[in-house]
């Protein structure tokens, strides 16, 4: 992949975007409500839980989506409004009609997203008060502020921007990301919010973003639980001034890869604050199969309980890994299995490397970062998967996060 | 189901068997190695673990089987025998071999079981001198030591026995089992094994056991994570003097409800001694499109770690389980579910019933032992799961449980 200038700010980093977060008073006292504005109509792409169980904002989200064009994405945390009943779906549309009026774009054109507990309905009267306090206070470098005010148990705001040039003009790709639990691949209970002065043809942009997000947040995962809210949406705004981008654009793969630079990032900012993680690790299985197969058994040892407690105990401990693989449903056979951490072979063949000391392969589990890497030997596919170790901080976040 | 006398002891309750624990070293400390002999060569049925890596002792086992008879099985814990190259068949075989010199039975009517690490091989030395011991100390009311000798994270042993009547004769069956992590459906870390001293014909005895197995250790699950071990082994040795037993058989009914309580109290055994459990939660799924749905669904709830965490921590999140029941693969319309815990519910037609307060609920899950029931509202079919909740304890074992 290409190195990309990196530049200050997330989701105003790019021109033409204003953004806030407020405390409507959703949660107690931190904010919780954040508003994204974007100074031209801007194409807009967007991607969402595959969780059948769906959020009315979700549910907004993807049908609003089939005009490709939004001007503000209104987001609160401390409640998801999902199994709200059909109030859920008023109080969604209620939200961005409350926006479209304070912020004088068309309601059609605003986006909703919530994340917090499931079940509570929506306190419309703080919610429009939070938004009348966005819509006034929209900065063009309020991206930190909206970061702040998406979070839940997350410990720390997550943003990312790149700037890039095309047509020799300088184009800005910002995004900003929550997400700490219930992560898991194919949609969690994380949003992010992209954005882009660039000018890209609205279904490239969707492309693009579906591209990229089945390479990054779509290969994270933290607990293996998937949320009925997650939504990633990507914003094109055309302010940088460069000629309309498509798949036939000269510089189209620069751009690609920006915006999976910028997914990437922000999805591993994610697992870097999972819940309780003490470590990030990158799980690649490769010589599958298949790529479901690659995917299945890199998805597996990524959730398994098992081998992520292993890893906050600080335990090289290869056995789980080979069982999780076992179970996964892909093709393998165990004695044709290799297992290295961090390039260091554990075993060769399903069997433990005579050469390797435990306190070698030890000292590589007790890194903040490590990677594991299975070799199957059955074909030439290979899969990716980031998560994190499995801490009693994990159970008391969420033993404690009451209803 | 139909009411059974309970009887003192597990794998020794019936007549004909003898059985002891002792410490061969292969742990620190505590029994590790099983012996279970039957004076009469005895008809035998098994099922295995799924898992496509599987320890040389399961495919010994799986080979033995299609002899349909037994005479001895011994069995160590500290060490899995799985991912052990070809030597790990070697060391099964030649355990086998031991065992049926000095028990005095044919070795290809010796099965053999292992529990413990993963890719450490056998050490023979200690196998044999432990086999030595136990064959010298075989009792008929030995079936408590052989309990002890088998486990491994578990706290306490695990026994059953009932006594019924066949052809006017009593006919015992018993049993013992490990297990307390690494659970799920379709066989797990577990051992189990029965006894009866019914004379019964082998073929419908592999029936009655694959039955019998589906109903109870394969609806259990601690942790998700399935292993390569997992055997349950049944011998019938016919000692009781009832005439054969088959499918024609009259009573044929009354055994195999006998060996379902039997294997179902074993199985409720390992959950309530799950690593770190401190709950025990029956999680049925009602209502559903097929009976692969209703097991779906029930698996994901059982399964989730925000669910388990939310048990743990006494919280009636039932956003967790209507969000698990989403992304379960089961047919699900969220606006058609109900929820309840204990009987009480919590949610109708996917919202929150107005008239239960979350203190009602809160006390519910505060309970050693409750049980959570979804109805669907998309069919008529049903599935129990049977799972503990997750706890700092359970993170600590399994960090702590080194390679």
């Amino acid at each position: 992949m290409q190195e990309f200038s990196t530049i200050d700010g997330g989701v105003t980093a790019p021109l033409g975007y204003r953004a806030c977060g407020v405390h409507a008073g959703l949660k107690a006292s931190k904010p919780d409500l954040a508003l994204i504005v974007s100074e031209q109509m801007a194409s807009v792409a967007g991607t969402f839980t595959t969780n059948r169980v769906q959020a009315a904002p979700v549910r907004l989200c993807r049908t609003r989506l089939a005009g490709r064009r939004a001007s503000a994405v209104v987001v609160n945390s401390g409640s998801a409004n999902a199994c709200t009943g059909p109030r859920g779906m008023t109080d969604a549309e209620k939200t961005a009609e409350i926006t479209g009026e304070l912020c004088g774009v068309d309601p059609a054109h605003v986006f909703v997203c919530s994340t917090g507990t499931i079940g509570k309905p929506l306190h419309m009267a703080k919610i429009e008060s939070g938004i009348r306090q966005a819509s006034a206070c929209l900065e063009p470098d309020g991206g930190g502020d909206a970061a702040r005010a998406i979070m839940t148990t997350d410990t720390v705001p997550k943003e990312y921007a790149v700037e890039i040039t095309i047509d020799d003009v300088p184009v800005r790709l910002g995004g900003m990301a929550k997400g700490a639990g219930m992560i898991e691949p194919d949609m969690a209970t994380m949003l992010a919010f992209l954005t882009t002065d660039a000018d890209v043809d609205a279904d490239a942009l969707q492309r693009c973003l579906t591209a990229a997000v089945g390479d990054s947040f779509n290969r994270i995962t933290v607990d293996g639980d998937q949320s009925t809210n997650d939504t990633v949406l990507f914003l094109a705004n055309g302010m940088a001034g460069n000629k309309v981008l498509n798949a036939r654009h000269a510089e189209w793969s620069t751009f690609e890869e920006a915006v999976k630079e910028v997914a990437t990032q922000l999805a591993m900012k994610i697992v870097k604050d999972g819940e309780g993680a003490t470590k990030f690790v990158a799980v690649t299985v490769a010589g599958a199969a298949s790529p479901e197969d690659a995917h299945l058994a890199a998805r597996a040892v990524a959730n398994s309980a098992l081998v992520k407690t292993a890893w906050f105990g600080g335990d090289p401990n290869w056995g789980r890994i080979i069982a999780a693989v076992g179970y996964s449903g892909a093709e393998v056979d165990d004695q044709k299995v290799d297992i290295s951490f961090d390039g260091v072979a554990a075993i060769r063949n399903g069997c433990q490397c005579p050469d390797v000391s435990l306190a070698d392969l030890a000292a590589i589990i007790s890194r903040k970062s490590f990677s594991v890497k299975v070799e199957l030997h059955q074909g030439s596919a290979s899969d990716t998967v980031y998560t994190c170790d499995l801490s009693h901080e994990y159970v008391r976040i969420n033993a404690e996060y009451m209803t």
